[in-house]
This record gives C-alpha cells, sequence and structure tokens, in this order.
C-alpha cells in the first residue's frame, strides 16, 4: 500500500500510522494531510503511532513537520499511543518533538481538541457533550 | 509492524487496515478486537478498508469472521471506506460481505452505530431504554 488513510471525525482528521515511513511514503502523507485539512477545514489532527515500536530522527522530524505545516492551516496537531519505550528511546536520543502536543490515546486526543478549539463542536451539532469544552472555552480563547 | 492498532473512540472502537493482511495477522487482529470489546464494552466496530486496493475472498471472510465474533460479543460491524474498484472487484467475484454492513466513510459509519445503538451514546452505563434514546438520535441526524 503506498498510502496512508487520512480518516475524518468531525472538525478532526486521525491518521493511524502502521508501516514503515520511507521518503515518499512521508511526502505524501504530508501532502494528503494538508490537502484534507484544507478540504474539510479541519481543526485539528490527531496522529497515532501505537503501531510504531521505534521513531528515530527522520519520523520525528516528519511529526514535527506535519504539526507546522497543519499549524499555518489553523489546525492543531496531537500525536497520540506513543509506545512507553519509544518515549525512552526519544529521550535518550536527544529526539524533542519540537512543536508537537501528545496525549495517551486517541480519545485523550480527542479532548485536549475540543479544549483547544471548542467553537468548532458546538457548532457540528454532535452530541451534547460539550460541558467541559464550553466550560474551558474561556482558557481556549485566551490562550490562542 | 506485526500488529494493526485498535483505536477506541467512546464505546466504538475503531481499525484501520493499511497492509496486506496474512494468516498470522488476522488471527491476531480478530483476537486483538475480540479482547478490546470485551475490555472497553464497545458497543461499535469501525473497519476502514480505504487503504486496501484489493479485497479477495480472504479479506472477504476475515471481515465476515470479525463482524460475526463482535456480534456474538453485542458490537456492530461496519465496513467504511470501500474503493469503488474493490465493490466492483467483490461483485464480479461473487463475494458477498456476508453479515457485515458499510458505510461511504467513518463518519456515516459512527453515524450508523449511533443508530443502531443509541443508548450507549447517552449514557455509557446504561443499555435499556432504546426508543427515547433513538429518537434523539434521529433528532441529532436531523439536524446535520
Amino acid at each position: 500500500m503506498e498510502q496512508i488513510p487520512v480518516l475524518s471525525l468531525g472538525d478532526i482528521l486521525l491518521v493511524s500510522i502502521q508501516v514503515d515511513l520511507e521518503d515518499q511514503l512521508a511526502l505524501r502523507l504530508q501532502e494528503d494531510l494538508s490537502n484534507r485539512i484544507v478540504d474539510t477545514g479541519a481543526h485539528g489532527v490527531i496522529i497515532d503511532i501505537s503501531a510504531l515500536d521505534i521513531v528515530d530522527s527522520f519520523i520525528g522530524r516528519m511529526l514535527s513537520t506535519i504539526a507546522a505545516i497543519s499549524r499555518v492551516l489553523d489546525a492543531e496537531t496531537v500525536v497520540v499511543g506513543m509506545r512507553p519505550a519509544v518515549a525512552i528511546t526519544l529521550v535518550e536520543l536527544g529526539l524533542s518533538l519540537n512543536g508537537v502536543r501528545t496525549a495517551l490515546n486517541v480519545e485523550h486526543g480527542l479532548r485536549l481538541l475540543r479544549e483547544a478549539g471548542p467553537a468548532l463542536f458546538a457548532d457540528a451539532g454532535d452530541d451534547g457533550e460539550d460541558e467541559a469544552a464550553a466550560a474551558s472555552a474561556d482558557d481556549a480563547t485566551a490562550r490562542r
């Protein structure tokens, strides 16, 4: 398979990285993701890396780049599902995921994005679970 | 990578299949998924196959098996993201995805599962009042 699917969840895009990312695939993912952000007007990107045993400097840089591109397009990026061993290796290698926010799993990532940009979820008219988001709306606008 | 990650979204489990599924991987996915359904009490499973160019009889059977296992564990399975070419091939090969529901994409799949089992979205701990919840689910979808 030569493409990583980008899934849409309301105003959030979800990417699950499961294969070894070589250059071409990483570039294609960046391109697909930016196009999808523009097409869908997404305000958040969640990248699940729970399938990765290793995050080397190449992948780390790619995650930072995706986060930077998304930010320019007004979308926040959260990396989720990092394995403990990966976190240890990252620190040992001295790699920092520059400008990348992290969360334990997809649900925490969704919550983080909801808190960061609650307005979109209020508009979406989904279910009524916006209390937390609404409560922190002031916080979020202050932070922006 | 020798494992396909199973992501949790509230009471829904999400699996994005991106790699060629050989026997061992398919078996492992079935096992992981059943364990996760039991652990999380999930009521729905969404399998995204948008990355697959081909769905042959092996994958078709696997999808049916997963749906059957999930059903026994009280979870509904929806396959989403099927490419047009895959649908054509499936029909040409005379393969039917037995007992598998399909939806265009993850969002449609989520909506389908919400309509099928709305109680879980109203209140995670309480599956009793399907009627009332169904009414509010219709509202929710009508609003979109």
